[in-house]
């Protein structure tokens, strides 16, 4: 006996809590959230459910919480084929002994698909519903995405030197355009461009990307200040900080993202401030390559969008942004020397709707709000360590583990069920892990001796 | 048809990798270890398994790695039960305003049962197999503990003001004494003397818990520079360090578990290293409540021991020692500078072998190695975020989610099957847990109004 005035709703998902992810830090107690059309028709209290809406289906999940699917706005997906090769080691030993060599060796459109489909049933499994990518062979991670369901933006690398994708950076920034054309109409897929870093693109190739991303209309995803080294480096080859070039040639604006910035003064975070740029902090991949701290709650402080990252599983080892949320939230206490910085709330939003924010796509996704696609993550939290259930969302920041992620939507439709992948099969996906252990193994250990 | 010189084994367990946590940083492939009368027989190849043992039960362990259990060398176990209760805030605020007043009026001996069971299936679920815990009614927690199997060390506290448990230290004294007596011969319950902190107990007790240590070979558990607040203080009253102070007491010992040690400047460090004394370093707690960076690597440099704790989950907020070895890992290395700082296989280790050391416990168990009690954990790599697998001990180290822990033995006797709990009702805690949301938070919330 539904109410006259109810809304048609392909699917009500009534949970213990819904955690919106919004400014106001609203939580939900046992509340229903509809969806129609792969959009978030609203939400409203789980008693007042039959009066709001007509449920062609119906999910009821006690003792668990709905959140927005979390987006990692930083990493090299295929990468993941990686995971553990090289660890412990320096920076530059990690990169010029190990990685590129493997790249140079290895990375293939077969190696990037492949990866990234391994990289993306990991993300699904662990909540993740968006992800910002800067690898080679960009066109089959799309594809790989858009097979699984999955939203991707694409940051096609642009760097000077021969890489196993271009030749060049024109190359780069040629193919990046011919990628936002093919995918220009994708529901799920977005270009952005990704010149590599400051120290691996020069002035003409930045200051034409300046000019394009404005043209197109598109994000610009870049490593900035990753180490104390590539500043020192700058300020003796070229006489300034990487940030303050960036300025001079006109980067430093909404669109551009910054990944790492580990290394910013007063000058740094002035001229990010001003700009409005955004910071893409990856925690765990900074203290695992020693690289250094971002001053989160200065950034936040300040106004500056920080967003989320997990990078690559090369440096991390995983794709978590349960742990990477942990982590950032309990790193900015101890670097700032406050307890209350950076609080669970807030590191919540930082891995969803500020996530949204950097990439641009805020409107579409990032938060639980009438409207937005029904990009939907339901967590169980009726598990050993996040029992007693004094405070969700601290509960989801400092205890959960990915592997309580119970369901997954992306644009409504359903990618994970009961921790069963729905469009990506698992099985074959072991056996490509198995494959590229064996084949990297045995000629990555010839090859070393 | 097995050979007339195989050993007789109650069980043979095979597994894609051993890792023995020993000091040569061995990884067997495709090995077995065989277990006899709760002790550990040997390990070797699975395809000599049958020269060897003659298993009376055999279980095939595939895409699995067997470690020795982990050994959290610090926790309040019982307050599991206020995971979450007060996040985000100063240390002093947090203690003063939220968890004195909540241990005030809360906690009892059933509450530090409940809460000692809860915690205990959280740590047996997440691969721990011996705790070290400091908390008030430590006769409720030995309940808990040998009811479910556990292998637990009780840091009886000893505090100068009332609390729960004593009115004075003289009393914590005694009843640490008694508790000595009642689980002396017990195979799973070791007693330690647990003095709080520098700041809560005064000299007369402190060198009172120094004889007895020695009289009744025990350790001394005991939270030693935590904060930069608690050194000047003591500077500022008493005119010297606290680790200067605990040295003139004749308390730095080869006994002495000296934990969170953030605060430490070369003198401490020396003396630290002359005295023999261990660390028990807890990233994760140090991080959430600021209180500062513990320098591990300094301290492994220089031959001091370092092992591994969660502390209690009111400030970390799970007992997940998976997470705590990956946080370890990744801040030695930021804290250092140094990216090869604390590797992987070493971090396994102070999980566990050097725990062990800590605990005085390591000819029972913290390796693999014949003749140790048969305290092991299997753990399944073949998940999508911990494939492919170069390097199992960098997969336990930096991509293993606790929840992969499959199976759990202490002293021989199974406590996790498949990821399933033997010796504890798991539905039961669930409903402890239940209640005390519901009385905490109730009369929580009203009595901050």
């Amino acid at each position: 006996m539904s109410n006259p005035n109810a809304v048609d709703a392909d699917l009500v998902i009534h949970a213990s809590w819904i955690i919106p992810a919004t400014e106001d830090n609203l939580v939900h107690r046992d509340a229903c959230l509809a969806v129609a059309d792969g959009k978030i028709l609203g939400i409203c209290s789980s008693h007042a459910a039959d009066g709001h809406f007509r449920a062609g289906k119906t999910l009821h999940l006690d003792g668990q919480v709905l959140i927005p699917g979390l987006i990692n706005t930083h990493g090299h997906a295929a990468m993941t084929l990686f995971r553990g090769i090289a660890d412990d080691l320096p920076l530059q030993t990690w990169l010029e002994q190990h990685i590129w060599p493997l790249e140079a060796q290895f990375v293939s459109e077969d190696f990037v698909y492949q990866g990234t489909q391994l990289a993306i049933a990991e993300m699904i499994r662990s909540g993740t519903t968006c992800f910002a990518d800067m690898y080679f062979f960009p066109e089959a991670s799309a594809r790989a995405a858009t097979e699984a369901g999955m939203r991707v933006q694409l940051a096609a690398p642009v760097i000077d030197f021969p890489n196993p994708w271009s030749a060049n950076a024109d190359e780069g920034i040629f193919k990046t355009t011919q990628l936002h054309d093919a995918w220009r109409n994708s529901e799920l897929v977005s270009t952005a461009f990704g010149p590599h870093a400051p120290y691996s693109v020069a002035d003409g190739p930045l200051k034409r990307i300046a000019v394009l991303a404005e043209e197109l209309d598109l994000p610009i995803h870049m490593h900035v200040h990753e180490t104390a080294l590539e500043v020192a480096q700058a300020v003796r080859d070229l006489g300034q900080r990487p940030i303050k070039r960036l300025y001079d040639l006109g980067l430093l604006s909404p669109r551009l993202i910054c990944v790492h910035a580990t290394q910013l003064n007063e000058q740094d975070i002035e001229l990010l401030k001003e700009s409005g740029a955004h910071v893409a902090h990856c925690p765990e991949s900074n203290l695992k390559l020693a690289s250094g701290f971002c001053p989160v709650d200065t950034l936040l402080t300040r106004g500056i969008n920080v967003c989320l990252g997990t990078d690559g599983a090369a440096s991390n080892n995983d794709l978590d942004m349960f742990s990477e949320m942990r982590s950032a939230a309990l790193l900015a206490k101890a670097v700032s020397g406050d307890a209350s910085a950076l609080p669970a709330y807030r590191a919540l939003r930082m891995a969803t709707l500020d996530g949204a924010r950097a990439l641009g796509l805020d409107r579409m996704t990032g938060s639980l709000e009438p409207g937005k696609c029904a990009d939907i993550v339901a967590v169980r939290l009726d598990e050993l360590n996040t029992v007693p259930v004094h405070n969700p969302v601290s509960q989801l920041v400092y205890s959960t583990q990915a592997s309580q992620v119970s369901h997954v939507w992306v644009n409504g439709k359903q990618l994970l069920n009961d921790g069963e992948l729905t469009s990506i099969n698992r099985r074959n996906l072991l056996e490509i892990a198995r494959h590229w252990q064996d084949t990297l193994g045995t000629r990555y250990d010839t090859a070393k001796q």
